[in-house]
């Protein structure tokens, strides 16, 4: 579904023409890449005789500003390809000449050209009239940095320049508040604030090592979901990281993922790759005894990292990594098992998201096959056409709402999958339910049927968090590093006001550590205003202070993170407290 | 230490040459590899016109009585070289000539040859004086096998015979009957029947999948060591299974594990190994951030998978694996608190095999290095020399009675081993408790001293159950697959005598689950023997079965494992005696 161009990108669009022709103007000698609108802006890339530096963009944004005032017009004209071969000749412009070739090879036998002042530049368009519908005080260039001609490594590098274009001057002051916002509650920078994760050099990029904080918010997480799933019927079951590529040729994903995957050599002579996903692993446990209809459904869940091979450019904190823990689940059950076990699984999700308070920013869409190209997927059109149908009506009677996505079905099936929106607002995937008779088959999956022959069950994918890498990153933006109770690395920080009350403030860190809280005491040596700003900006839920009245008393002092006023109960009334709290997952 | 020959071994390495000589009377043409003598028996290899069958081995057996009825006598010669290679030549003994030319090359220039009968061999010996000294009611073939010559893929492969010998005919009797015990208790065996783990031609060898019954063991294990080493203030922390060979050059393991290193090829520039430890990931997370004496000690603790590229010919069962599911864990701290952190570490062994019934097994071993090649090792002699004297005192403060085994240490310091016996009696090293100066140098990890200047703290590395697999080896052969109630997978059967009284099987069902004990249900269109035959198969702790009498009474009836009485009990008291027993690790 290509969407109609809209009136915000064709201003977008037609300020990145203002851009190049700006830089026209600071390089007579420039050569034009591309400079296509994107969220919130635009870019272009330029093959530049010297490196831009920061100082360039007001600059440029000035020549832009002057371009605008003149309300220069852009021209569109249609030129046969001769033509414009020898206009962009004349320009010395090598890049759009090769943009041209391309154009005729695919079957062109004219190309429309927009001018605008001395700049002309190869573009379908469609523009603005012209530069002065711009709102001068409505745009900005951002960022420069380095791309690739065409994405491709092996060719020139080329210098590009970032810029964000809006209606009018508060919408983009709206974006850079939200952009600030966002850099506040950036997963990179409370990572490290939180000391949740970390990176080495000496291990690699893309491989991040969960500290102590940051494994307690994995465990939890791990813990809450399997339980969850546990009353559902799901087992866990465990698999390693390697297999024979004989499992993945069978699965149909090394074809899938192709350069993708990890080869692992050994000094003999059998070879391995690191599991891309953890499917056909799960399949050689059904597979490792003779099943019945009455065992099914069989429901295997997995928490464990896979691996990808990642381009090192798109490798970046906790969003694109190459160790990446999944936390997956399967159902093989009959075609008959099938609905009751989506909905559950939908419920299962619906449930997890409702209690973290983030299904309100949710939104589902059914993945289907891309009709035009069958070859992308494995199994026979009538599955496909009965899972599809299963889907919608799922979505129908469980009032889901799910937008068709054509071409966005998995390998192997079409899916139910659920966005939610990240800090900048933009939608990332998550959860996923999807349908699969084709695996089973693959694999030569089989259970007795109730009539005592052979038959193929049918698996149902499950994510329910989908990466714990991925979804911490939306946990730790969501919540501003202000995790719920039960997820919280500490619970309850423990504060004698002097170190005259430090047996009472152990005596309340045993009877708190009993009870499975975690806790943290900082060094007494520092002030008490010291330690609850150190409390504090580890965004500790509760703060327990403690003097001479609480250990006459037997109580605790509470401060409850964002309430400023303090409370005071007795140590039991406080424990019991928290105990529910994390018992609830509040 | 190499050890004296006794008499054992030398009426061992003596029937090995009578099957020789039983075999040249066999095969005239047949070619000699070596024959030694090992655990309870000895083997011997040749090159064969044909290949044997079972069938030979009690033909051979009948043959080598005649030779010691016989009473034929070892007579021993030394020759010099160019005599042997004369004689054997002349013998047509073509691997035997490849022996004496490395005995040759080696700097030899007279060689010993036995003769019995017919058959000469070159042999150090010493031997029997005569074959008349093997009972022959004493010794038994047991088994045919393949072997490269010098054990070397690359050469051709030769047929293996091995046989047992004892004394006197009741020890051989003795030893086949501790032979059938330990087959029943085998891991490999005994792990199909339980469905504790799997294997899959297409996902490779020694690469273990656990089913759900195995994952609840291994999950259940962890569970409890975490427990227990939080309490100890250990953190968990989760790191990725690939790193840089950086990594390891840094650390040393890359030298010392070489051909055990899986190499991961990117399609990027930058290639990975596997870990094939989990120290050096762990050290960079304590290198993530400043520290001061103050933070110390730091313990880490992790249960995640190393890669290991071992033998195909070793791989086999959970013994001998590529995917190694280790427990391991480090605690960095200062001089000062080296002593103490041991003895934690060897408390919470202690404490960990004697809840298992385990402990009255062990024995322990000093493991310090090998004085003459310090080159095996890093790190400085003067830190050794301390390590190895501290170990020794808490050897003694503790009463572990370690014995010394020089040559043993690991790459970076000396160690305490623990030693368990398998079921056939066989010693391996478990927990280890192990220290090292030299890894913190390596990694310039520091702390900020309180004299506010720079420090390397030590690391203190320990392994409580070794690796999961390794572990549940020995756990299922210690128990013969009847594990403690709180480990066990399904911890009671729920029987309904007949359908009729399925509500309240299901009520039962219920009750159980909310108290988290874990419970079976097997189809009730089966018979209730067969039912109760399954869950003893299965070795499960509880069958409970109701009846008429059970429903109104809202009791069970329980036939626990090996008990063969039964005995009735109000649901909620049962519930609460297998709630405890859990508890206490029962």
């Amino acid at each position: 579904m290509k969407p109609e161009i809209n009136k915000l990108e064709l201003l977008r669009h037609s300020t990145a023409h203002v851009l190049a022709a700006a830089v026209l103007e600071m390089f007579p000698e420039a050569k034009f890449g591309i400079g296509p609108a994107i969220e919130n802006g635009f870019y272009y890339d330029f093959d530049l005789p010297r490196t831009l530096i920061p100082e360039d963009l007001p600059l440029l944004e000035e020549k832009m500003k002057a371009i605008i005032k003149e309300n220069r017009e852009f021209e569109k004209a249609e030129i046969t390809v001769v033509e414009a071969i020898e206009k962009f000749k004349q320009l010395k412009q090598t890049l759009k000449l090769e943009l041209i070739d391309d154009l005729h090879k695919a079957g062109n036998e004219t190309v429309t050209v927009y001018k605008s002042g001395n700049f002309v530049d190869l573009c379908s368009g469609p523009h603005l009239e012209s530069a002065g519908k711009i709102d001068q005080r409505a745009f900005a260039l951002t960022k420069i940095s380095g791309a690739y001609w065409k994405a491709d490594a092996e060719k020139q590098q080329l210098q590009r320049i970032y810029g964000v274009v809006f209606e009018n001057k508060d919408e983009l002051k709206n974006y850079f508040h939200l952009v600030e916002e966002a850099a506040k509650r950036d997963h990179r920078k409370l990572g490290k604030e939180l000391d949740l994760f970390c990176f080495s050099d000496l291990v690699g990029p893309g491989l991040p090592l969960f500290t102590p904080n940051g494994t307690i918010i994995k465990d939890e997480l791990q813990k809450h979901i399997e339980k969850v799933c546990r009353g559902y019927g799901f087992q866990k079951v465990s698999t390693p990281h390697l297999a024979k590529i004989d499992l993945y040729e069978k699965s149909g994903h090394a074809q899938k993922f192709g350069e993708e995957l990890f080869q692992v050599t050994s000094h003999y002579k059998q070879n391995y790759v690191m599991k891309p996903v953890q499917c056909p692993h799960q399949t050689q446990i059904f597979a490792s005894k003779a099943r019945s209809y009455r065992d099914l459904p069989i429901r295997y869940m997995e928490s464990e990292k896979q691996y990808r091979d990642e381009k090192p450019g798109e490798i970046g904190g906790l969003q694109r990594v190459i160790a990446i823990t999944v936390e997956d689940g399967h159902s093989f059950c009959t075609v008959d098992q099938v609905k009751q076990e989506v909905k559950n699984m939908v419920e299962i999700i619906q449930n997890f998201y409702t209690s973290l308070g983030m299904w309100d920013n949710h939104s589902v869409y059914l993945s289907v096959r891309d009709y035009e190209h069958p070859e992308k997927y494995i199994g026979e059109a009538s599955d496909w056409d009965l899972c599809e149908q299963m889907l919608q009506e799922i979505s129908d009677e469980m009032g889901l709402n799910a937008i068709n996505h054509e071409g966005e079905a998995a390998l192997y099936g079409p899916k139910l999958d659920f966005m939610f929106k990240d800090s900048l607002g933009k939608e990332i995937q998550i959860p996923t339910v999807q349908l699969d008779f084709a695996t089973p088959k693959r694999f030569d999956l089989e259970y007795t049927n109730n009539e005592g022959t052979k038959s193929s069950p049918v698996m149902v994918h499950r994510a329910i968090l989908g990466s714990y890498e991925r979804f911490m990153m939306l946990l730790i933006e969501h919540f501003a590093g202000a995790f719920p109770l039960w997820l919280s690395p500490v619970q309850v920080a423990i504060l004698p006001i002097s170190e005259k009350f430090a047996d009472y403030a152990e005596e309340v860190k045993k009877a708190l550590l009993e009870n499975d809280i975690r806790i943290e005491m900082y060094d007494q040596a520092e002030s008490l205003g010291k330690r609850i700003s150190l409390a504090e900006k580890m965004k500790t839920p509760y703060i327990i202070v403690m003097g001479e009245k609480e250990v006459a008393d037997k109580t605790v002092a509470i401060r409850t993170r964002s309430v400023r006023e303090q409370e005071t109960l007795s140590l039991d009334n406080f424990i019991q407290n928290v105990v529910k709290k994390v018992k609830d997952k509040h």
